[in-house]
């Protein structure tokens, strides 16, 4: 299994605080050795950062930690491998582009061999895992669904509820907690384990449950920030995360909550 | 206009030494300030670095030349703004898809804007250079005449010089220096400024021209390595670099030539 980190705020948001509880978990507090990644929006471009190596070990990981990139979306993974080997083309998050957009996708969980027996649209993974072969799986189908953008409130929706169709399907072959963003909205569908937190003022103090940081938040934002963090486990110690149910799929827009499967009402705001 | 690096090696090597070199360029002693990127193949594995701040700032351009990242194949990019606006979307190089085989691209130069109206296949442009669409347009033309990967010698070659004649219809539009990989061979194309070399055994001292450093290649290569480095400029003072003319292509493969357009006939090795 690995572990997941997603971020959406309305505004630019470094996830320095977070990260640094994630890699503890990348061969430190957990054992999550088997490389590690993370995709920066900043506007429409992206920029990824991925290391086959223990992220706790990792100087890439420590410039991450410690040179704050400030980002409206942002996804990473730290992975314990089961399918496909240890090596950077397993490594997630994966990207591929449809409409002239960057989708990047992580994946946490495991699916049967089945998933290698679905048809493939206009994306081929280029590693062995599970992971990848249905995020290309995904990807196609929307594309194949989709071939325009939707430009209509209506079309997102429609879009949205046939990712998730998708995911329900996906969920059908096993594990499959996800995080997948197109540059404008983080979708995330959960299987079995992730949380989510939303930030807002007035803001507090957190600290963190993996290593002795904390930090307080009412420093470093603005009475209007809306910052929604959602991790596979609580990153901090003092604060109510709450839990998606299996099953569960939100869109997060802009730090809020957008779309959500709507067996699963919304949890009740701390 | 911008400056280019590559290096196709017959062995997993790192291009510290020369990006060294490269990065001082990016704001130091020349005026590439408009954001820098980096691709480091790993197998069919890609790792690639960008940054939208000047290279010679960069935090990030100081850890690639402190943490060497062994690689087959190289593609690098200092970028000095004319067509798109100075942002991470903007910054070469880029990457799509194609065979289940990640493809990185950059080019140096500039088009005339009718290469906007060129029209696309497959692969969209994300941002709004003059590059990255003739990228998508090649990548597109590739998909379109060759639906699955070449598997036969005659096939690559066929598909080396379909390359060079999609080069040959962008250079018609204006400069046009490039280069493309997929993680198995290194595509360079020219219309006015590339130079190679190719490093192997007897190996010697190299001394770059940007900055004070030097370094002694025989204490860190075995008598078969085989390294070719391609830049816009040569990155050091005392060894012979091979301009490449104008409309001439090479395909690398393992440090070593393995196609050149006829007209343009091998250049004497040094």
């Amino acid at each position: 299994m690995c572990e997941l980190l997603g971020m959406s705020a309305n505004v630019p948001t470094d996830i320095c605080f977070s990260f640094t509880g994630l890699m503890q978990r990348g061969g430190g507090t957990g054992p999550h050795r088997d490389g590690w990644g993370i995709a920066f929006y900043e506007g429409k471009g992206v920029r990824t950062f991925h290391d086959p190596a223990a992220s706790v070990n990792s100087e890439v990981a420590r410039l991450i930690q410690s040179h704050p990139i400030k980002s409206h979306i942002v996804i990473s993974h730290i992975r314990q491998a089961n399918v496909g080997g240890v090596c950077l083309v397993n490594t997630h998050p994966f990207q591929r582009e449809l409409w002239g957009r960057h989708w990047t996708y992580a994946h946490n969980g495991q699916l049967t061999a089945e998933i290698f027996d679905w048809p493939l649209g206009d994306y081929i993974p280029v590693g062995t895992t599970d992971s990848e072969r249905a995020f290309c799986w995904l990807l196609g189908e929307i594309r194949r669904e989709f071939p325009k953008a939707p430009t209509l409130a209506e079309e997102q929706e429609r879009l949205s509820l046939f990712i998730q169709e998708r995911c329900d399907r996906l969920r059908s072959l096993g594990v499959f907690n996800m995080m997948l963003s197109d540059a404008d909205r983080l979708y995330v569908y959960c299987t079995t384990k992730l949380q989510w937190i939303t930030r807002r003022a007035p803001f507090g103090e957190a600290v963190l449950q993996d290593v002795e940081v904390k930090v307080d938040f009412g420093s470093e934002t603005t009475p209007d920030d809306v910052v929604t963090v959602i991790a596979t486990e609580p990153l901090t110690t003092n604060e109510t995360w709450h839990p998606l149910k299996p099953g569960e799929f939100i869109v997060f827009r802009l730090g809020e909550i957008e779309h959500l499967s709507e067996e699963n009402p919304p949890l009740p705001v701390s």
